[in-house]
């Protein structure tokens, strides 16, 4: 079971001290905070959320928290700019959808879930302060996104420089004896284990897992646009998970899948020497099978490989009925919302995205007739009919 | 009226702001803050605590603000390292004495009085939180005193960085028109007028002046030990004015004294001509008048005639009884006080300000008949009394 709480991890603090108390069996009071910002989770996310999973299997309590006051804040550990402060009406309804798709990764009923507002909505200014004093600026600036930010002139608000205070806090305030997260977190982490020190608890241990990257090759980010979300639909899961670079395949089996150690050393070999989309159609199914199931996989599957590797068209296409058959491309893109608004539109023409009848076009004006086939990008499709 | 209160003025902001209120005589409410870290007042913070009796010369209502809640962190802004945080005893031991010293300055009894910690106890993190935003780190930084114990490599705790915010609310929460303080304060007076634009009242007017300059040429202050004490007795405060660097003497006339601007331009001329012993003469005798009586002025300039300038012993020399002839010179200093452990002793001998019958003495071991005076620096004595 260790061998999948610590695949992957980038940090352990400290790690003589977490295996010997793994070992000895007692049951650990695992944190894991999440900052309700959004109202849904990655695959890069819930890569460290399944560690959760695996805690629990293992015996231990798993305390969640959900970041109501410190998301009002915003943690800017994975930010490269100043993020504007959520009201709580915000919060509430972010989290709302978040808990369904946590309770597709773990046992959400056995776990203690606090709202972090519980114990800030009492926290006096007097002892806030006496925290800040547990810390330096020289510390606080050191951090990696911070001195980027600084050095470049960007503005960083000073509550941002409190947020890692906070969520330090929480650990205090759930007794937490082993806090996990993004290796973008290890700072926040690390506060918590030096305010419990100051309020003589023992210091947490943690686990800083590595960062799951998208196919454009920076970490998944809602910031960046670049996520495969848990509750994508099976085909459009399948399909971005078979869109990454093949360098990253096994990278996914690592962070996202539970295929054992010995069987990635196989899959790794089989990349070298079979071609790398069979193996990729292996992760894509093993992905979609945790998040839906094997028969959503399974078709999922069918699906792409009759689309794309055969280079059929999907079994069903919406129709959209026009009243002319001379249209502007920029308007019917948008009109048959293959994209969100125009200036979207002209980019996929632009970039050469834009098909009809699988013959990329990119005139302002074009001719459809009854039955054409409008394709944006690789998955999207809309059949034309004439009136 | 407002040549004392713009005298020695560094900044005033903004400027024709606040003459025009001033000519329109709106009665306007003038904020100073007290930080209760000490329980003495010196010439250099009197200096500015007595522009309050100018402004309610002018019919202006003084508002105090007790740093009670603030002073247990410690302001930075005069600061060259970090301050260790106050308890609320020790707040309040400081307060008592220093209200009295006060009271000597400007009608106390006529001024609002508040404490900060009557706001600040009930400020719930979040609403600090927002006000934190309105601050950025990079503007923090460049304070002067942070940026060099920054650059230096000293440690800034992150409470200190919090001050400037706990002032400028202070000045939301008592509704300051008008905020005055030493130059060292100008940051935390403009923060006062950010805090109150983002709770929708018109920003405080500042007026920042010059800091009291020492005779070792830095500003005065407790750190550094170098004050005069507006409590301090009649003949030692007198004796210290007398010390002070003959190019000192104007600056004190224009921070210290009400001497008026056409007086102090005959004074500087007089000083070009004449011995500038007199001029410093009348210096020590308007400021002792201000702090304590023109009679004890007077008394104190004829004693300290008497004894330096006439080279006469002062009247009333204390005695002390010894048992022995042969005196370790060291062991006597400290014996009679005129030195507060052996360390001082040896560095006053080793000065040359130790002497006895007005010779310089400075051997271990001293030979001391019934009679002889022992002399330590220019104004301590104790007449020698064997068995």
């Amino acid at each position: 079971m260790n061998e999948l709480l610590f695949r992957a991890s980038t940090e352990v603090v400290v790690r003589e001290d977490l295996e010997a108390k793994l070992k000895k069996g007692a049951k650990l009071r695992i944190k894991y905070g999440i900052d309700p910002t959004g109202d849904r989770i990655h695959l890069g996310h819930a890569a460290t959320i399944r560690k959760l999973k695996h805690f629990q299997d293992a015996g231990h309590q798993v305390v969640l928290i959900v970041g109501s006051f410190t998301g009002q804040i915003g943690d800017a550990s994975d930010k490269d700019s100043e993020r504007t402060i959520l009201t709580k009406e915000e919060v509430q309804a972010n989290m709302a959808n978040y808990e369904t798709l946590l309770a597709k990764i773990f046992d959400i009923d056995s776990a203690e879930i606090h709202y972090n507002h519980e114990w800030f909505n009492d926290m006096s200014l007097d002892e806030w302060l006496r925290i800040n004093q547990l810390f330096s600026l020289a510390q606080m600036i050191e951090r990696d996104n911070f001195s980027k930010r600084f050095e470049r002139g960007d503005r960083i608000g000073l509550q941002e420089m409190q947020y890692p205070m906070l969520q330090g806090y929480d650990s205090v305030a759930v007794r937490a004896d082993v806090e996990i997260g993004g290796n973008d977190q290890l700072f926040n982490l690390l506060a918590g284990r030096n305010i419990q020190k100051a309020y003589d608890q023992e210091p947490q241990n943690i686990i800083s897992y590595e960062l799951l990257l998208a196919d454009d090759g920076r970490k998944m980010s809602k910031s960046w646009a670049n996520c495969i979300w848990i509750d994508d639909e099976p085909a459009d899961m399948f399909g971005k998970v078979m869109s990454i670079n093949d360098d990253l395949i096994m990278h996914y089996f690592k962070l996202v899948t539970e295929v054992s150690d010995d069987e990635m050393t196989k899959l790794e070999k089989d990349l070298k020497t079979n071609n790398p989309r069979d193996v990729k159609l292996r992760l894509a199914e093993e992905i979609v099978s945790i998040y839906h199931d094997e028969t959503s996989a399974a078709s999922a599957k069918e699906a792409w490989l009759s689309q794309f590797s055969d280079k059929k068209l999907p079994a069903t296409i919406p129709d959209f009925v026009v009243d002319n058959q001379q249209q502007n491309l920029v308007d019917l893109i948008v009109a048959v919302e293959l994209a969100d608004n125009k200036s979207e539109a002209k980019r996929l023409i632009e970039q050469g995205g834009v098909r009809i009848n699988s013959h990329k076009v990119d005139s302002e004006m074009v001719n459809v007739n009854d039955g054409d086939v409008l394709q944006v990008g690789k998955r999207k499709f809309v059949r034309i009919k004439t009136k």
